[in-house]
This record gives structure tokens, C-alpha cells and sequence, in this order.
């Protein structure tokens, strides 16, 4: 099950309505989506994608229409999730992988070794969660701190959404926490009993639906929460929820700026072009296919040249591109989003 | 007589050698070399424009290829203008004005009315030049000291040629010195008595074409120098020089940054686009026709968006375009210069 639901705001230009980033390539190669897709390790036949309605078709036209199922609204990942799972079961599935559609992963096989001993431990009865081993004291993810430090698979002691900085350098520190990266395994059953247990109003809501209450009706009555706060945090105490660790190039690229992470630094920074030239100029973004990109004394700069939309701003401010693009709608130019 | 030699190659990637800074428009309506040939105030059939074969071509399709004159290689200005002289006076001509092709005026009235008094001083004797009431100490010009403040027309005392700071400051404080722009009105009889004068080489040399004897050999005969340094640095002493002074909202847009000084700032600086959009943006010089230009955070950044080049630079280090330029074609790029 991968979910893309989002549109990726902090992407554009490149993301639109039209293109969300899941269905973007930032190396030029597949678009995270299919990445994503083919993560999972399983045949395409296998595979659902949960979206929204506003970027159904471009997920259609990637996934193909048989795979993907559309929210009535985004209500959080545990309400996609639960709905998932019932198709998962209504298809002949016994147990279930969560990917996010939007992340980039750049050691695949330390991924997959993960992802192996993942299904392991789900197939125990464990709720298990990949741990990203982190690489900054970062304040934006949620963090995991397991039982233990060695092993294919760790019992959680605790999950911690978006410490404050002091919190998250003591974890960095630590040496053991890890980044919660969205990436679930789990038998049905297993998750089943979870929902029965923390979301039973959820549970109805999709029985009412499977009764024959239409969806969009059912889905105002599920619990409107993420699957973490929902079900994981609170199945954690209980033992019930493990972590497997793993190392293997992962950004949730969330920004322009998160692309010095993951794409190769050359010439001026991260340049994206048919050509580059720079001088006294580095650790830029710079996305400009098929341009000779020319820079001089330019520093820490973030630049997306699109046929319609050229967007100038720095690293350090690139989560101002959701400013930008609101205000781009406010003044009602839509075309341009 | 419009000088329309060089590539401004400052002004790339928007000029090139197909294409030099003359033949642009900087504001969307006629190019620069269009305007300074409307500026002269004299009918088309009366024009000639001298340029190099390096952008010869542009230059005919501008202004028609019956009114242009190619120089076999760039010798400085004081050839350029006495060999156009023998066409002027070839043509049926008694008197010239000189005009830089790629130079922007705003306030054309101004201009016209000191053209005016140009025209008179010279019909008087005088060579003349036009100069340009200073906004800045600019240590990148040549400046001139007139006798006297008040009047029309007044004899030059000196020409001090890109001044040292404290020179240019003392001038600019000093309320009467001028811009030496480029511009210059005289007539034949008072042009040629100045170059038997002072650059015989040159007249020999070109009396020599005029007895047959080809031009490209002739050309490297006559001496290589501007007209400012051959000619009018040493017949001011003499009291044949003299200045018109004018405040026209003069620029030689000598670089990107220079834009801010002759195009209207809005939302980011000077921004010429389809639409821009700016959160925290100012003094940018930002030149991306047909498209959304989002800015978000930077300051005194130059950006030029090209169909094949995309420069990123900032307006202090505007100067450095030209070492860019060059890097490019030491690369052996050619087709992006």
C-alpha cells in the first residue's frame, strides 16, 4: 500500500495539480511513485496507492486505475490505511507493507534487506516500523527509541513526534533512536486487532461501508488521525510494536533544499541542467533541464526553471515556497499552480 | 553616424553573437540601436552605422545592410568615425553627429533640445560633446570639467579619463562636471582640421583608400585610439572643444545591474516577466519573459532566463558575466555565446 495523498507543495514549480512530486523524477530516472512501487518488492498486480482527488489522474496514469483508490478527503494516514487493509483482504492479501509514495531511498538493497526482516518479525505478530538510523538532530520527523540497540528487530520503547532541538540532539547523541519514516509492516490480523482496539469507531465506519453505506458518507465517521498517534504510540507500551533498523539513503526530500541530500553535488551545488558553469559559486539547487545554467558568486541559492514558472529563492528559506505558492493562488493566477 | 562595434558581451546570455546587446530591446519596444538611429533625429537615409564583421549581420538586418560599415577589426573609435566621415562627406554630407548604439536615454526631449544646441555650437566651429549632468561619483567613465556652469554650450578645460574615487567624488561634489558619453556633433571641415592635426597616420591611411588601395590593408596604417584620447584631449587646451550639458536619464546599461537604473522597479525589483510573485524580494534584476517569476528571500540577484541559458549572478558582481562568457568559450561551448 503506498500512500500519495499529498501534492507537494514545496516543490514547485515542478509539482502541480497536475504533476504532484509523487509523480515527479528528480534525477531524471523513474518518479518516486514507481520507485515506491517497486520498493515494495512485490509484482504491480499486488500493489494499491491511496490519493486524493486532486491528483487521482496523474496517480492513475502512473499506478494504473486498478491499483488506485481514491480518499473522499484526506482525513490522516490511519483512516487510508484501515481502508487499504480491507482491500488488501477483499483481494485475496493476508499481510500489508505502508510505503510513503514521495521519499527517495538511495541504498536499495540495505532497504530491502530491512524490508526482510520486516515481514519476519509482522509475520511473529509484531506492528513493525522501519527506523531510519539518523543523520542530524532533526526537529521535523518523529523519532523512535527501541529496547535495545543490536538486532534485525528492536521492540519500541517509545515514539517522540517532533522533539524540541535539545531532545532530538540527545537522541542524535544517543546513539540508538531513529527516525519514524512512514514505513509500516504488518499482518491484517495483526493491524485488525490494533484498530479494534484503539479505533473502534473507524472499524464500524468501514463495516458500515462494506454493508453497503457509501464511502464518502462512512468516511466523515472514521477518526481523523494518523496511524502513529492513533494506533502505534498507543500499542507501543504494550510490546506489541518493533523497529527494524536500517541505513539506507533515505530523505523524505521535502523540500528543494532536502536535494542536495540525495542527488550528486557538482559544479556550483546541485545542478540539474545539460550543462553548468560556475564561478566562486557553490552549494546551490538548481533545476534547469536541458539549459546551460551560468553561475557567478551565488551561494546557498534555490532556482526551478519551468517552461511557465521560475521560482528564486535560497536553502534556507525553501519552505517559503508553500508561502509562495498560496500566495500565487490568492491572486487567483491557478494556471501557474 | 551610430558605433555599433562590440557584443555586449556583459549582457549575455540575452546577447550573443548572433544577436549582440544593440540589436536587444530591454523594455519589450525597439532595440537599442533602433532608438539611438530614431535619437539621431535624422531620416534613415542618412544613417551609417559602423560595426564588425563579428555582428555584422545583425546589424544590417536592423538597420539596413546600404547603411552600414563594416571594419575589418575594432581600432578604437577614431578610425571608426574618420572613415566614416570620408562617407558621410561621400554621401553628400557636411556635418555629423556620433552616437553610441547601445546606450539608453529616457528623457529623449532633453536630449533632442541639447542636440539642438549641439548642432549650433559645431555650425560654430566647435567639436562638441554631450555631457551628461553626473548622478554618481562612477569611476568607470571619462568625466569632463567645462568652463564655466551656465549656458548651452560651454568649452571644455579637461578630460579626466575614469577618475580615482576621491577625483570622482570631488567632481561630482562640485556641481559642473560632466559624463563624457560618447556623443559628439562637429562638422566635417572642423573633424578633418582636427585629424591633419593630430592624426595624420589615420588621414594618410584613409586618403590612400580613397586612391584605390584596399581598406582591410589600409586599416592597420591608421592609428589605433580612441577619439577621445586621439582628438578631443588635444584640441580642448586650444578652446575647440566644447560640452552641452543635459540631464536625459542617460545609462550605458553597461552590465544587468544597470537595468534598475533605466526600466520601472516593482514587486522584486526589476522584473521583466509574464507576472511575478515576491515574499521578503528586492533589488533583483530578473529578466524571464512569459513566465511567473516567484521570488522568495533574495536580494541584489541578476537573473536571466534564456530559451537555452540560464544565468544566475548577483547585480555586485554583474561585471563578472564577461569571465563567465569567457569560461563558457574556453570550454568550446560556442553555441550558447
Amino acid at each position: 500500500v503506498v500512500l500519495a495523498g499529498g501534492r507537494g507543495t514545496r516543490f514547485w514549480p515542478l509539482s502541480r495539480r497536475a504533476r504532484p512530486k509523487q509523480c515527479l523524477s528528480l534525477d531524471g530516472g523513474p518518479t518516486l511513485l514507481a520507485r515506491a512501487i517497486a520498493r515494495s518488492g512485490l509484482p504491480p498486480a499486488r500493489v494499491l496507492v491511496v490519493t486524493s482527488a486532486e491528483v487521482a489522474d496523474a496517480v492513475r496514469a502512473e499506478a494504473g486505475a486498478a491499483h488506485v483508490l481514491v480518499e473522499p478527503s484526506g482525513r490522516g494516514t490511519a483512516p487510508a490505511i484501515a481502508w487499504a487493509a480491507r482491500e488488501v483482504r477483499a483481494r485475496g492479501g493476508d499481510r500489508m507493507v505502508v510505503l510513503p509514495a514521495d521519499h527517495v531511498v538511495s541504498d536499495e538493497t540495505a532497504f530491502r534487506r530491512a524490508l526482510g526482516a520486516a515481514w519476519t518479525a509482522a509475520d511473529a505478530g509484531a506492528l513493525v516500523t522501519l527506523g531510519i538510523r539518523p543523520t542530524r538532530a532533526e526537529t521535523g520527523f518523529g523519532w523512535i527509541e527501541p529496547e535495545g540497540a543490536a538486532g534485525g528487530s528492536l521492540p519500541v520503547r517509545r515514539f517522540l513526534e517532533k522533539p524540541p532541538q535539545e531532545v532530538a540532539e540527545r537522541l542524535l547523541a544517543g546513539g540508538t533512536a531513529l527516525w519514524n519514516a512512514g514505513i509500516f509492516v504488518w499482518t491484517l490480523d495483526a493491524l485488525e486487532a490494533a484498530l479494534a482496539a484503539w479505533l473502534p469507531r473507524t472499524v464500524a465506519a468501514l463495516d458500515a461501508v462494506d454493508a453497503g453505506s457509501p464511502l464518502a458518507e462512512a468516511w466523515c465517521d472514521l477518526d481523523a488521525i494518523s496511524i502513529d498517534h492513533g494506533v502505534l504510540e498507543r500499542a507501543a507500551p504494550g510490546g506489541r510494536v518493533a523497529v527494524v533498523p536500517v541505513a539506507c539513503g533515505w530523505s523524505d526530500v521535502g523540500a528543494w533544499s532536502a536535494l542536495a541530500e540525495v542527488l550528486p553535488v557538482g559544479e556550483g551545488g546541485v545542478v540539474r541542467a545539460e550543462a553548468v558553469v560556475a564561478l566562486r559559486a557553490a552549494d546551490n539547487v538548481v533545476h534547469a533541464p536541458g539549459r546551460l545554467v551560468a553561475l557567478a558568486d551565488v551561494e546557498g541559492l534555490v532556482v526551478v526553471d519551468t517552461p511557465d514558472v521560475l521560482l528564486v529563492t535560497t536553502r534556507a528559506s525553501a519552505q517559503s515556497v508553500r508561502a509562495l505558492v498560496e500566495e500565487v493562488e490568492r491572486r487567483g493566477w491557478v494556471r501557474y499552480t
